[in-house]
Formats: C-alpha cells, structure tokens, sequence
C-alpha cells in the first residue's frame, strides 16, 4: 500500500485489514508518526527509517538470494532501500551494493562477481541515470531501472534520469516510474521467483 | 543491430561479421531495399516485412514456450511484430495476441487462459497506453510494457503512451522505449530462458 | 465560486450576493476556516469536508437520477466528490462507485448494472488515467473524464492522466481541466437535465 | 474507423466486414485513392472531400436537429467537417456556423439565435483556441471543444489551443484530442439522441 | 527594482540611491516589512497593497490620460495594479476595468466607449488568456498582454495564457512575461507618452 | 491574409474581395506559384520573394518614417521583412538594420544614431534571441521582439529565443508569436502613426 | 562535496575524511547549521555565507591568476560565489565582476582590459541569460556559462536562460547545469591550471 | 559558417570573402552539391564528406597534438568529424576513438593511455548520452560534452543525451548545443591552444 497522502486512520484500517488477510504487510512512504499509530494495532509490525516502509511478515520462509540492488550513494538510498524492503518481504535475500556510480568505473568493477551471481539487478540512479546502462553491459540477466528525483537544475525531478534510462544502448534494461523502489524491488522479486519456483518443480 | 540510419554497405559489413561469429543475426528496422543487399552475402537470411527485420540462425535448438505479445491491432503490429521476432530469434515459441484493446475489455477476458501460461508478457500499446496495466492485474508474471509512436495530437509521439504505463497502478510492469518492439522482447526472452535453463539444471 | 487565493472577507462578500440572488451556492476548494466565516452570514450553508466545498440551496427540488461517478480509491475521492456535490446542487441524485480501478477489472463489471442506467459518468483518475477508457467502452452514454494530480514522478502533476484521457481510444469520452471536479459535475448534470426535461415537455 | 496509417487492402477489409454487419460506415483521414478502393466494393459509399472521411448508411432514418457546429474559417474546415460527418452518420440534422472567431466577436452575436436551439455545440478553434470559453459564455449546453494542430509557432501543433480549452473559465466545457472531429461529433450526436430518445418515449 | 528575493538591507540601499538620483522609486513584489524598512529612510514613500508595490515620486506632473487596464477579477487583481502603479508613476491617468471576462462578452461590450479612448491597453489574464485577443478585436491601438500564474491544473502557472496570447488571432498584440505587470505598465506608458509628447511639439 | 495553408483558389477569392474593399491588400507566406495566380486577377499586386508576401496598395500616402527593424542575418531575413512589408503597407518607411548580433556588439553600436530616431523599432533574432534585449537597453522607446524558428538543437523551432525575449532584463520589450513578423511589423506601425496622427491634429 | 539534501552528521563524517585525505574540502550548498557542526571537528574550516560553502585548505600554495566571474547583480551572487570559491580552493586567483548586464552594455566595456587577462571565464546569468554571448564575443578563452533558476514567470526556474546559453551564436562557450556553480568554477580552474602547468616546465 | 540554410549563392559570396580575408575557411552542414559551387570559385577547397565540411586552410603551420575526440560508433560519425575538422582547422592534430560506449566499458578501459595525453576531449554521445560522465571520471582535463540528435523514441531529437550530460556526476564537464560539433572541436581547441601558447613564450 501506498502511504502517501493518506491519514494514520486510513493507513491502519487498509494495514490492519492487509495483516489479517494475508499475514504480509507493506506500506511504502511513512513516516514515524504513522507507523507509531500501525503499531498499536499491529504490534509485530516493523519501521525501516531509510525506506520510509512499514512491514510485517508472519509467513516463515528462508529468503532466496538472487536479488541484487545497486545505487551511488546517500541520495538514492531511501529510493534503493524501498526496493530492497519490499524485494525481501516477497521471499527475496538482496545483495547491497550502495557506493557505485558511472564516474568512478573501477569500484564498480570490483564488484562483478556479485553482481554475475544475481538473476535479477534493481540499479537506482539520479541526476544523469547512467548507471544502469553501464551495469546492463556487465551483465546478462534483466535490470530493472529506477530514476529518482534526487538533483537540481536540469534533472528536472528526475526526468533527465528518466530519460537516459529509456534510451540505454544496453539491452536487458527496463524502466519503472521516478522514486518507485517499491515497483522495482516487485519487478525483481517476481523474475527472481519465477525462476526459483521452476527449479523446485 | 538497429539498421535505422545506416546505409547498405554499413550494415551488409556489420551483418556479415555478426553472423560469422556468432551464427545469429538480428537488424531491425530496414527496408526491404536493405534485405536485399543482405542476401546478397547472406543468402539463409531472412526478412520479416511487418516487423521491418531480417533475422539468421544458424543454431537449431527447439524453440522454448512462455513468451506471449499482446496488442490492440493494425497500428501497433511493427512494434510488436518487432518483439516477437526478437524474441523468437532468441529461442522462444511467441503466443501473438493481437486484437485486445482496454475500450473491449471483454474480449481480453476471452484470452486469460493462454496468458497466463506464459513466463513473460509483452505488451503493445499506443495512443492512451492502458492496456498494460489491466494485463497486469490479470497475471502474476512480469509484463514489459512498449508505448508505441502511433496516434496524433496529444499522443506526441508515445509520449502519453509512455507516462500512462510508467504511472501504472498495477505491480509488476517495467516500460521500454517508445517503438522498442526489440528491448521488450529481448527482456521477456531473458526472463523466460532464465527460468527455463535454471529449470534444466 | 472558486474559492482558491481568496481571502476569507471576498469569499463572504461574492457568497452572501450570489445566496441572495439564486438561492443557490457553491463554494470550491475552501476549508473549514472559510466556511466558518461564511456560516456566521449564511447559516443555512453546509460544509462538504471531503468535496471541500461550500453548498446553500433554498429551492426544493426533487432530485433527478441519471448521474454515476466513479474513482480508484483514497486519493481521488476529493475531486469525485467535488463532482458529486456540485450535480447534486443542480438537482441530480448521483451513483458514487469510488472503488473500481483498471488493475482489478472485474469490481468494474460488477458494477455494469448500476452504470448502465446513467445518463452520464464521470470517471475521475489519477497517475495512468485509463479508468475512463475501460468505463466508456462498456457503456453507450458520455463520459466526461477528470485527471487528478494525485501520484508522483512522471505523473507530473496530472500530466500522465490528462493525456491518457485525451488520447482515449473509447467514443463519447471529453475531459476537463485537472482536478476539475466542478466542471466536471456541472457538465454532467447538464446532460442528464437536458434529457429530462425534453422527457417532461 | 481510423484509415490513418492503413493500407488500402487493410480499410477494405474492414469497411466491408463493418458495412455489412451495421448497415453503415464511417472511415475517417482517407484520401480519394483509399475512396477508389472502397467504393470498389461499396459502391453507395461517399466521400467527403474537406472532412476526408468516408460514409455509407443503409439505414433510412430522419435527421434530428440538435447540434450546432462551429469554426473561425478556412484551416479548421477539415476538422469541422470531420466533426459534421460523423454526427450526421448518426442521425443528427447539423447546423454548420463556419465564420466567426474571437476577434470580430460581434458576428458571433449575430448568430445567437441558431446557437441556442441546439442541445449540444461543437466548437473547433486552432492557434488560440478562445471561441470555445466565449460560446458556452453564451448558451446553457453543452459545449464539446476541438484544439486543432493548425497554426505556426507557438501554437505548437495544437498545445495552445488545447490548453486553452482545459483552462476555460466557462462552465459546460469539455474537451477532445487535438483534430478529434469524430470524438466530438460523435459525443454531440450522442447527447443529442439522449434527449430525443426520452422525448419520445 | 524588482524586490522579490532581495534582503530589506538590499532594497533600502538600492531604494535611497534611486530616489536620490531621479525623484522617484519604484519598487516591485514587497511586502508590508519591507516598506516599513524602506519608509524609515524614505517617509514619503507609499506602499500599493494589491499591487505589492513601494514608490515615491518628488516630481510634480499632471498625469496624461490614454493607459486602460482591464482583467477578470479578483485573482487577477495584483498583477493588474503592478502594471496600474507603474503606469501611474511613468505620468499617466489609468482607466481601471476589473470585471470583464470572455465568458461574459456583453459586460465587456459595455466598456466600450471607455476602451476606444486609450492609446494603448494591458490586458492582464491567467487560465485560458483570452481576453487580449477579444479586446484586441474591439480597438484600434496596441494592447499589452500579460499572463498570469493565477489557476490550476493544465494551466501550468500561467504557460497557457502565455501560449494563448502568444497566438492571438488578433493583430495588434504584444505579450510580456507571465504576472509581469511592471513590464505591461511600463509599455504601455512609453507608447502613451510617445504620443503625448509629440503632439506638444 | 495569412497565406500559409489556403489553396490559390481561395487566396485569390479572399485577395480580389479584400482589394476592393480597402485597397489594400497584404497576403503573407505565399510562394511564387500563388502569387502567379493573384496577379492574374490583381495585376497591380507586388511579390516580395524574401518576405514571401504579396502587396496591393491603391491608396497614394507618403510614408512616414520612424519604425526601425533590426535582425543579425541572412537566416532571419524573411521574418524581418515580413515585418517590413507589413509596416509599409502601414504607411511607414522602415530602417533596416540587417546584420547586427550580440556577439559583435560594437557594429550593433554603430548604428546607434539611426535606431534613436525610430519610434518603435522590431528586433527579429532566432537562436539565443538576446538581440532585443541589447537593443532595448540602448533606446527608449518601445520594443517589439519576434523570435524567429531558424536554428537547429535546442532552439527548439523558436522556443530559446522566445524565452529569451519573454525574460528580458530591459523594460520596454513586448514579444510576438514565433516567425510573426507580420505581428511585429503591424505593431510598430500601429504605434508609430498613434505618435505621428495625434502630433498633425 | 554537495551538501544539499545530506544531514549534518553524514556531512561531518564525509568532510573529515576528505580533510584528512587531500589537507583540503569543499561542501556545497549547506547552511550556518551544518557548518558549526563541521567547525566542531574542523576548527580550521572557513564559511563562505553568500557562496553557502564550507572550505579548508591546509595546503599553502600561492594562487594563480587568469579566471574571472562575472554576474549581473544580487540575486546572481551565490551561484557567481560559488563559483569563484570553488576555483579559489584549486589554486586560482579569481577576478570578480559583479554588476555587468546585456542592457546595460556600456558597463560591460569598460571591464574589457581586465576580462582580456583572463584565461577563462566563467558568466553567470539568470532569467534571458545573453551574458555569455556577448562576453565571448569579445574575449578570445573559453566561456563557461552557468544558468540561474533566478527569475519568475517564463524563466521556468531557469530553463530559458539554459537554452539562450546552449544556443549561443558566439563560439567558445560551453554549459553547465543550472546553479551549478561548483561546476563551472571547477572547469575554469582546470582550464586556467593546465596553461600554467605546462608554462612552468 | 553555418552553411544550414542559405542557398549555394549566399555561401559562395561568405566563403570567398572570408577565405580572402583570413586565408582559412570552414563551412559546416553543407552537401556536396554546395561544394561543388565553392570549389569553382576556390579550387584549393576540401570537402570532408562524413562531417559535411567545406575547409581550406592557406596558411602553412604544423599541427599541435592535444585534443582526442571520441564517439560510440556509426551514427554519432558526422557531429564527431565535424568537430575534428574544426579542430584540425584551428591547428590541432586529432586523436579520433569512435568505438566505445559505456554498455562495452572495457573496451573504452583500453583507449584510457592515449585519452590521458589529451588536454581536452570532445566526447559525442546520442539516445542516453552517459560517455561523456564515464570518460571524465577516467581523466583530469576539461571534456566537452556533445548531445546528439541520433536516436528514436524518448530520445527526443537530443533532449535526452543534453539532459545526461547536464546532469553528470563528473567533474570537468560542460555542454554544447545538440549536434554542435563545430562548437565542442573549437572549443577544445582553444584550450588546447591556449595551453601550447603559454609553454611556448
């Protein structure tokens, strides 16, 4: 669930109803005020600060690697973090790498073998939104990409990554709205599962 | 290769070296002048004239099921006739649904069986854009969602395509480029071989 | 009146003229500040917390079915309901269908009964915009569509759903201004009255 | 039917498959060599040269008077037409006022009389897209607004005049896509037929 | 002097410097606090509260009559009376005409006489920015356009005016930046002094 | 008469009406193949063939002189003589300033004495479009910019000079549509005669 | 370093690393808040109010002239300062000049001897942004022009001085992003330095 | 000169007089036929025919190393060797790498020895334009950034490789107009020059 813009009311009637009928419960873009009042009627809920998400999960399941979420650093990190949340409430163990960016090429090549371990890359990026293109080009598996709003100037609120992303020469890349971690961290999770339920099979 | 802009020559030599090394071949958007300056050199090529393609392969391995391609009709089939190809090039079988629109929504019910046998969905939209997002809340599989530069006016191009699918309300789409017909169904080959080949190990 | 960049003193100054003149008001996007000026000169007025809008009417009238609204949710419940209270001040009875969204389509076919024996819809939606669409192709009377700028990131602010709606691939949709519930009530309970009252010639 | 961007075989195809199943037709944006294919296989079909459209009808009904449609001159004649063919397809007697524009606004006035028998008014207007806002200023129906894409510079392709018409300040406005003459003639026609249709029972 | 982002220390020194060197002040976009600051240094000067303006004027000169000022109303209001202020402050008597709209021409028809006196006209507008353009239609002398940020919506903080005006159908039309009143009224006054001082020679 | 999207049948109607009502007459972008068949029934009527315009002028006045038009060059040449040929017709006698830039400002101050002899003077520059505001810092009379869609990039068909021109640091500019030289020449010579009539009463 | 958007502790912890690292640090776009909390743990730090950056150097070298900023005025000056700071932190000795404007010529020429020491300039400017254009065209080094979001209106937080700067008919000028003060003041002491470094062998 | 635009006549008029004056000559956007017309009257002219140049060159110097241009391949060659030649003009000797992009970073890793002898680079990108980011993260001399045009979809005609490289996380970078090779190969020269210059006094 959507949190923003909507009453502490409102977000613990949908939460309290979401919790019961499904034992699962996410809710992206709240602050501390609103998860104090989730947690009177949802005690076993929990508060990510960064990703500004609430989340309870009363299934039991090992999580399963193959989620891995990039991004350049403090800015993008409540964007990259929702992804993250909301990759491990579906099942997902998600591998972290938060201090890349297109302008230092070498610390993110240091970071290959994780990243060719993955089935499925989250790459958050902001101001010119490069990273992902670079990173599709190291890769062979889908990379959903995410611009955020975070700049000044001509990012125009994320619309200059926006851009760079849905025009990438890599193939593999596509692309979810400004700011929506919680799209991407799905998006990630479904592919990674997908694979995963097959194996068992 | 995208063939758009380049001349005959450039792309006979570029065709010629792909094809060599590695027995595949793909080149999008050309015309049939430029197919037949290809078959000159490569005469097992072969040219796909909705999707504006010419396709090789010299592998034979047994196409693998799990790709479906869905669109609204006439307009929209060189993206789409795009993808499949692409697609199909990278060993999927491709299921073609190609007569669903959002103002007909009951003949998209019609369909649900045969799409949710599939991996990965790609769907084709121009003008209003909204066909991706009630597929999606349709299925529980990855849908790539392709705007397409047909209509007029206040389409600009794909623009309104475009954002209507980056602000869907359904989880699980990602969006490609406008016309992308080539990313869209790389990405849904990818994801669906992904499944296959860790289903084969 | 829209009441918006008004100051509490012209707002009871243009309410008091207009209530003595027609017997009728309507004041938009106000708060209950406004309103509690206003109450102190017309205590006969009401104050529509959600619609927030200011509402006097000394006639009576029976009102006249004929006009069905309908939104996705939370969000947009501020515009529908400004479209709601202004038909019903022009003395229409409205259908509200406030939880009916593109990704859950068959919630909106539960409904067909209910919106086929409207004269005219008016179907408000925020961030992809395409409730609309689906709306009016399963209906034969006009549809007046309503973008909200509720969303984020590339919903720019209602651009996203503006277009969608002006790019409709359904007949019989035409669309207002962002966020425009007013108009959008206005225009609907015109066409419902001009049926009406040929039907009493 | 949009024939924009189809191939003389593909309108065939469909013209002939839609005469026959209604008894009429309506191909819109076709030129005279798409009408020589038609009129091939449909030989009552006709062709309006400034609307571009094609129409059959088999059906032997009598007009209803009810829509009005209005224009500033020459350029926005094909539009208009558009608009007049497509509501006279579906029974409607049009009233054609293709003279007047905001800058002479005294013919506009002159024709108030005729305005004000109809049930609901088309008007197109490209490059400032003014003559919509003026006219509802002067009746009590509804007015369906047409932004055309004639005009230079800063009309930019027909963004001016459609923001014009989101933004007007007259009540009883709505708005189609840009060139749209069969969207609104269409909505005119149908909320014409709406009141008829009551009438008559 | 434009005071908008300017500390009250800036505006003062700036302000006593001009008032020195010419006998006159103008100073645009202040609030109360900053003229009380400018009124310690300067107590001759005045403060326009609708207009946000400070000026001072040493020079004692019969105004010249010829500059009208029409808008819609209250939103438009500040705007109007920068641009009043300013002419007024350049030596000219300005005709005031704050209620006329162009979805009630017959309100403006009745200023007519009034209109046709002026040398030269602002025409201050937000949301559809017709007006010029009707006004424009009436007159034979140059008219002054200015958008205004006043709306919501498809307004875009006054780009639709803008393009409105930009577009005029009338000739005789010039536009300034959007709510730039200083700029209308100082034109304005320069045309109409043009004028003036040629017939003295 | 704007010229631009009329055929030669109806220029010539609207032209030999126009002629015998005012002798006068002014079509603006019209090519040669037009103006053949004007001349036909006008053969008194004139081509200019960088203006692109065709003048009748059967009324005997000696022009007046006192409207200067500036422009920085062989691509801005048929808007600033759009604007010349419409001042003339007007009854002004035009300086022209033709090859005058921001980057050569020593030359543009040249010709200071002749351009503080005019009474409105018209600055056409396309690009970065910062000529008006130069020139405007150099007289005191009024301004009339036209931006003109010659440039390539981000010009954008005249958007970054009409920014410019809108956000002018020197008072005394007003901005006319994209191209519209004919808008700017009318102006200036709508000022020039206001001067120049009321100095001969 | 940009500080904007990051807390004071994130900024702490990142600028006594880079202090101890390199003995030198720049934080951009922060306040007198976060800078005592620097101080704290950098009693050695300095704090630029108008640029609103932090700096410390512990490096003694002397510094090099050849790069000048010039600006219009007050609501310039933070992005001109940080500019100018930036490149002093580098080792360059930075001519300022503040008070030169496009309408204002004359004053810009009396600066040229001083401009025509320098090896780079950088030219900040807000709302039409000409300045940089009409610097190049009388200098011979590289300009590097920096919008400014200043203005209102049309400027559209700085866009239209971004495009007058990208189209610059005067060569030798290059563009950064928006308010990018840092940028620009980076690049012309990089330019500055790499003359003097290859003199000095 | 910007050979775009004028007709065969007006450049040969400009190239004779400017090749006369300064014994060198460069004349940019023209074809072959326009070459032909020059050649006539300058018979010592070359045409470069992927960069769509006219140069000659009549003074005899030797050309100073310094500058490297890179581009991603086939469509981005013309504004690349536009550029090149420019540079070459103004005395350079040009090192050209017109293979890498940043979805291959390894093969761009290879190129970093001879990047790092430059003393200014042109880096050309189109559709995401990321290179020029990834290249100044690799080197310390001053990168001129050049969007182009080439692409399809959300790459609007170069607003999103402009936006990118805008937005760039890289220090050292700044911007030319979309396809404005003749400004970044001029610019870089410059630099170039001015560095040589020093070392040799």
């Amino acid at each position: 669930m959507l949190g923003q813009g909507k009453t502490p009311e409102q977000v613990v009637a949908i939460a309290t109803r979401l919790a019961e009928r499904s034992g699962r419960l996410l809710v992206t873009r709240v602050g501390a005020d609103i998860f104090a009042a989730v947690k009177e009627h949802l005690p076993d809920a929990t508060y990510h600060e960064t990703a500004r998400c609430i989340t309870l999960d009363r299934r039991r399941e090992a999580p399963v690697a193959g989620v891995a979420i990039l991004c350049a650093g403090t800015s993008d990190l409540p964007v990259a973090e929702e992804a993250a949340v909301t990759a491990e409430l579906m099942g997902c163990a998600v591998e972290r790498v938060y201090d890349v960016g297109v302008a230092g090429i070498h610390r993110l090549l240091d970071y290959l073998p994780q990243l060719r371990e993955a089935r499925a890359l989250v790459v958050v990026a902001g101001m010119e939104g490069a990273l992902p293109s670079v990173v599709a080009g190291l890769v062979a598996v889908p990379v959903v990409a995410v611009p955020t709003s975070v700049g000044y100037g001509a990012s125009f609120q994320g619309i200059a990554p926006l851009l760079t992303m849905l025009n990438t020469c890599a193939a593999g890349v596509a692309v979810v709205n400004i700011d929506n971690g919680f799209g991407a961290g799905y998006l990630a999770a479904v592919i990674n599962r997908l694979a995963v339920s097959e194996k068992r099979d």
